[in-house]
């Protein structure tokens, strides 16, 4: 006889039955007891005898148990009940537990510290709204790819180890790799460039890692980003249009894969409208003005509060729309492989993505003729031999092209509306933490 | 317009077209010419007037190029072109090439040293032979998680940076964090089976880095594995089903997706049978003695010879399959966490699969008892003290559970029959080489 999973129990209502999972609760009755029995699909209460309570209420919390019994229709009132239950006739201990759990994880919410929830990772995420969390990105990750795939596109997997820096500035890691220096990458983009000149479209989901000082609620040391890179491209719409079809398809496989996740998260999906307004940076701040008074005209950046506004306010009212395109970032703020607006010197043909009251995609069109990038490297105040490998490009013949980047924790923490981005991070990483 | 792809002109006899690529050979037939265009669908002969060839004519190969010209029935013999052809309206550079190509990818073949095809990376993979064989891999993929997702398994991130070692034994490389000292993970082992309490099966992609000091044609220092771990099992047989199925969704969407590559390749996927045999090693050294007259019998392990012996000889003589189980490794030769047989306690619950002459995927049960995984720690000569995190897990209650990991560069370089582990991989990386 086979395992039936917990959410699956209703339909065999007068049978005999297996079920396993862990021992979520125990009421005892005296003469009698009920076990809430939680497996990866949720929980079922198990009815037991006198001699089965016996059995199992020394037990700690959390015991791997195996129940054979008969599926009935519900006697109990408890809410978080089945609407169905079954009456043990056999109970064993698949794997039994040796100390008292440290966190405990019965409650409908975790009511723990940052600390705590992190430290002790092993049990927290087994309560069912860590668990959501984390199906949630999965169906995210599956919707890219699908997307991705519907285009033909080549899924490519990209080194963590690399010698030199990738993109001058920002902190490395360092490897000591046979007595030499190696770093951990900080960015994909050469490698999805290189690819330009034999797949033309590619995808994938990178490692990045960041040897920042500072910690914040949005900073992890280590995080995935879903790349994108595409040549052949005509126009930076272009590449808006994938990074929103590839949006479309991920809420939507969220929507239809992770309905109980979202419920249980109390999240709401954002609408989408007919099409994500796309807008120059300068009319986002004049809009932001407008809207709110608040004037950050003469500055280069969207501040927090800006981009919250933009897409929590001004998107949903003006479009039925929680994501906002912001295009032509200035020069100084963009990396040194980005084009530069011929039509305006200090601009780029660049974009972020705005979404859920923050930045979640960043991308543009890439400089793809040698002389040019040799040129932008320089103005860059950065050194052309430092580039080799990625000028080699460049000198045999890459087409016009762009992409995007869009990191996948951060997405997730976003669309949960999740406080830290750790939360969103399965095993975080930051300047203290490297376990479990 | 719209630029069309080489592989879809045939299909616009008589109309206008844009097509766009690399400049991949010219003929100059002096009043006339033919340049052959390579994109990422295939090669497209393009028909040049006398001007139009006077304006390409010192250019590089692997010049980039857009065409708009007109779609005829083909009138030339190069048995490389399509069978049409476009003849030129207007040619137009997209992306000049600044020196001459340093290896020549408009043979049939590439013919140079490993090193020369990894040194010159942003140019050979453009080759088509180099681009099928990771459209196959990337196939590998897609397979495995078509399989996954069809069973309700959860897809999870590994993380890269570790504190402590996950198992003893074997290399790591060292990382500068703050100051303090952490590793490059040599196994996603731990993560997977936290997991176990968390989603019940699970899958991914995980980067491993071993820092052996050796170069052989087999092994790299970073490389892909295709990770999977399912509870509440009832033995072996479990996963070696999962494993199984995996790889017959593999090889099915490889054959599906990549029938150009793999005639290009000129690979035969192997037999499936209908069952793949599962056999103990101790049968498996005696089928091989009977089989060939080399006496193994008293080795602890399959030798190359001998895996290739059965995956390519008896498998499918006898089963017409190319795949065959092999059981029970000695215990010795088995990490910790590796169930042992109850009814041989020299002998373990653990498999390989051997497919395509070599091991491919290695898996087994795990321990999901503390005191049983205590002691086995012990009985290695390790220190339960040094596996905290991993032990928490047990402590807390596990399943029954086992799983497998499969090379993705090793797996691809089996199934195309490559020399090199390294041509299996995109940007490789071993003792001497960390770009590009």
């Amino acid at each position: 006889m086979n395992r039936v999973l917990n959410k699956d129990v209703a339909q065999k209502i007068g049978e005999e039955v297996i079920v396993a999972g862990w021992l979520h609760r125990l009421r005892d009755l005296n003469k009698f007891g009920f076990a809430i029995l939680r497996d990866r699909t949720g929980l079922l209460q198990v009815v037991l005898d006198a001699d089965q309570l016996g059995q199992i209420k020394d037990l700690q919390m959390e015991t791997v148990l195996r129940v054979t019994g008969r599926v009935v229709k519900k006697q109990s009132k408890d809410p978080n009940a089945n609407e169905v239950e079954v009456q043990a006739t056999k109970v064993e201990v698949l794997s039994p537990v040796k100390d008292v759990v440290p966190v405990e994880i019965n409650k409908d919410n975790l009511e723990v510290q940052l600390e705590t929830l992190l430290d002790n990772r092993v049990i927290t995420l087994r309560h069912p709204k860590q668990r959501a969390i984390f199906r949630v990105q999965a169906a995210l990750v599956k919707g890219f790819r699908t997307y991705m795939d519907s285009q033909d596109f080549t899924e490519i997997f990209f080194p963590v180890l690399a010698g030199a820096a990738s993109e001058g500035g920002a902190e490395f890691f360092k490897v000591d790799y046979y007595g030499r220096e190696a770093t951990l990458s900080q960015s994909a983009q050469l490698y999805k460039q290189i690819t330009m000149g034999v797949f033309e479209g590619v995808y994938g989901v990178s490692y990045s890692f960041r040897a920042e000082k500072f910690a914040t609620s949005r900073h992890l040391t280590e995080f995935n980003q879903l790349e994108f890179e595409v040549g052949f491209v005509d126009n930076m719409e272009d590449i808006m249009n994938y990074a929103e079809a590839s949006i479309r398809t991920m809420l939507k496989t969220v929507s239809e894969d992770c309905q109980t996740e979202l419920s249980l998260l109390n999240t709401t999906l954002p609408p989408l409208g007919e099409k994500f307004p796309r807008i120059r940076l300068t009319e986002a701040l004049e809009l932001y003005k407008q809207g709110t008074g608040i004037d950050e005209t003469a500055e280069p950046d969207l501040s927090p509060a800006a981009e919250k506004w933009l897409s929590t306010v001004w998107g949903p009212k003006e479009h039925n729309c929680g994501f906002v395109f912001v295009t032509h970032y200035p020069e100084k703020k963009r990396p040194f492989y980005t084009v530069v607006d011929p039509e305006d010197l200090t601009s780029t043909l660049s974009f972020d993505l705005i979404g859920f009251g923050s930045e979640i995609i960043s991308g543009g069109l890439r400089i793809n003729r040698y002389d040019e990038q040799v040129e932008r490297i320089k103005a860059k105040g950065l050194n052309p031999a430092d580039f080799e490998d990625y000028l080699m490009m460049h000198k045999f013949g890459i087409p016009p092209e762009g992409g995007f980047g869009m990191g996948l924790q951060r997405m997730t923490q976003n669309i949960l509306g999740l406080d830290n981005i750790k939360e969103a991070t399965l095993f975080p990483r930051d300047v203290q933490r490297l376990r479990p």
